[in-house]
């Protein structure tokens, strides 16, 4: 039964989340029906790591089987015809062998986090970035985010109702950096927290604003408390960016 | 009567294009709008450059008079407020000496375009850039693109129902660069006919599918007949990108 992976690239406005739920589109809905269209096939797929309402990506991985074969390009372009109108798109598909699996191969993620740092309202990029009018010193939260960088146990920023059996993880990148009005944090960790990045984003932003010390913010990783931790920064400014795999 | 210079950004999608029209929502109805929900004052405004409907505008700049006088930030966050949930803002408004006329005063206008040069449909990008599926030569385009720089009668490219009294217009540049699948045109004059820009690029994306040779280029240019142009690039790929004043 031949595997296929697939890089999957999404506009997350309009869906409740990659993950399947009762109510509401989901991008795994949308995809497992595009593929049932053109194969007739019920297929289960998965991802690389599920994002929330709203988050948007750019490199998010898949894998599913389908029971007849078919040349890769085949089923991109057959998939992607049947994706629409939802803004969900195969960038790829390749064969992949029996081992391989979307999440528990992966052995890193990377996201990214855009802030429009303004006064004007977002015309272009709605839904795609965290507007903060106040002006953000960049400088500041790179500071903060490379004293996050390492292994830690990283409870102050997960989301209360995570499931991961610890919160000890690595945060191996976290960058910032700016491009004009635009400020862009960019983070890889073997794998994240639920809410971790948008926690810790909005912390940064405090930080950012010379609303918190950087003591503060240390203090706050050290408690190991969520009520420690700043505000969490809204899903429209999150990116899954890629997933990594060995070799 | 004070005079104020407004920088404005867009997204064209919603909008029959900057101007006023007798029926659909301009850029143009929707800012006067704004003005007026501010002030209570029915105002003109003139922007540096008119754009069709779906066409983007990063830095269009605009002027107007109000009687009453109001610190420049008060203008700019007032009629923001007024312009939800308009996918227009104003990013910077300052007071303009009564001789400022953003049309008559510019020396220059830049426009950008965009392409997704890729098979997958565009999903965070709907409405922002042009996807072109075969692969397209990036240096091929940039050696057309420089053929057409300089002073030539740009007949060819301008639409049939262009206004304009001479056809002759100093092209200074056309660049084009490539980042990832995403290819940008960047041209700048004094000023530009009536679907120049965008007669322009479809042909160019013709030169860059091999369907073109440069010699035909060449050959289209010097006919000065739209007949011998190539087909005109959608609206949606387009982006005013600044206006340029002296000093």
């Amino acid at each position: 039964m031949p595997r296929y992976k697939g890089l999957l690239e999404y506009k997350g406005t309009p869906f409740v989340g990659w993950q399947r739920q009762p109510e509401g589109i989901s991008v795994q809905s949308c995809l497992e029906e595009a593929i049932f269209r053109f194969c007739k096939e019920r297929v289960a797929t998965h991802a690389s790591g599920r994002t929330d309402s709203g988050v948007h990506a750019l490199g998010q991985v898949v894998h599913f089987d389908i029971s007849e074969y078919w040349p890769a390009f085949k089923v991109r372009d057959a998939i992607n015809y049947h994706l629409k109108p939802y803004p969900i798109a195969l960038l790829d598909v390749e064969e992949a062998p029996a081992t391989f699996h979307a999440r528990f191969s992966a052995i890193g993620r990377s996201y990214e986090y855009h802030i429009l740092n303004r006064y004007a309202p977002v015309t272009l990029d709605q839904g795609r970035a965290w507007r903060i009018s106040p002006p953000l010193d960049t400088a500041r939260m790179q500071e903060g985010a490379h004293m996050l960088v390492g292994t830690n146990d990283f409870t102050t920023f997960r989301s209360t109702a995570c499931q991961a059996v610890s919160a000890i993880k690595t945060l191996d990148v976290f960058d910032v950096r700016q491009e004009g009005d635009r400020i862009i944090f960019f983070l890889k960790s073997r794998s994240f927290l639920h809410h971790q990045v948008r926690n810790m984003v909005g912390t940064l932003a405090k930080v950012g604003l010379h609303q918190w010390s950087l003591d503060k913010l240390q203090a706050a990783l050290q408690a190991k408390d969520r009520r420690c931790g700043g505000p969490m920064a809204p899903s429209h400014g999150l990116y899954f960016h890629k997933a990594y795999y060995p070799q």
